[in-house]
């Protein structure tokens, strides 16, 4: 299996949930589902929009080491990509302007400066990709 | 919101996948997609099979800290639900016999007494579970 990265990158396009991982004050991984990335650039850096007040934040001020992972089983195939990395929390107007929907007030009502609302940036170092019962490394 | 542990457990016994997370060598969270766990009592403990040369059970010799997630995102409504717990390798004939499946020679030619077949099994100790947007931590 030789890895197609730009192949990978429209795998994971068409993903509705990504799984974020993190680390917690007590040393064990947490993993959570998450809505997609709202803007990525190639298979190096994935952008989310998150509360500020979330766990997940927490524990990432506190230790950067992070994982995406994002996968599909099909009827026959299936495939999973893990990408490892750090994940900043962001919180300057910029990065809150980049990835702010029509609709969020929902979630946030103070609109796009609201403070409970933050971006998660995540820059991938290495991954791994599996596909059916295959799998192989690679550097980002 | 009031955690019903047996609608959780009940919840879970229908997903077709399971998602499991460890620490690697370099401090990293790793996650990665899994056949649903064989064999499991309540919310307490999970046995899932999987092969011993695997990254995965390597990692898990090293540091036991584990998280085992089970999602389901329907067109209206969400859930998710964390385990944090410790996982083990185990290799004993026993465990091996309880989780062995008929058509698992396809992938451990040797039979029940492969040396690449393994069981992990998960033991939790707290829990937290996500509905549409609501969550709440327990202990199990």
């Amino acid at each position: 299996m030789k890895i197609d990265q730009k192949r990978i990158e429209k795998l994971i396009k068409k993903r509705g949930v990504a799984f974020i991982s993190s680390i917690d004050e007590n040393g064990f991984p947490n993993t959570k589902a998450m809505l997609p990335p709202r803007h990525s650039e190639g298979l190096k850096t994935f952008y989310f929009s998150t509360n500020t007040s979330s766990a997940r934040v927490q524990q990432y001020r506190k230790n950067q080491k992070a994982c995406i992972y994002f996968c599909r089983k099909g009827i026959i195939h299936y495939w999973g990509v893990m990408l490892k990395g750090k994940m900043e929390v962001l919180e300057d107007d910029e990065s809150k302007k980049l990835l702010w929907r029509l609709g969020d007030r929902i979630y946030y009502p103070k609109g796009v400066t609201d403070p409970d609302y933050c971006v998660l940036k995540f820059t991938a170092s290495e991954g791994r990709f599996y596909s059916d019962l295959q799998t192989e490394s690679f550097f980002v």
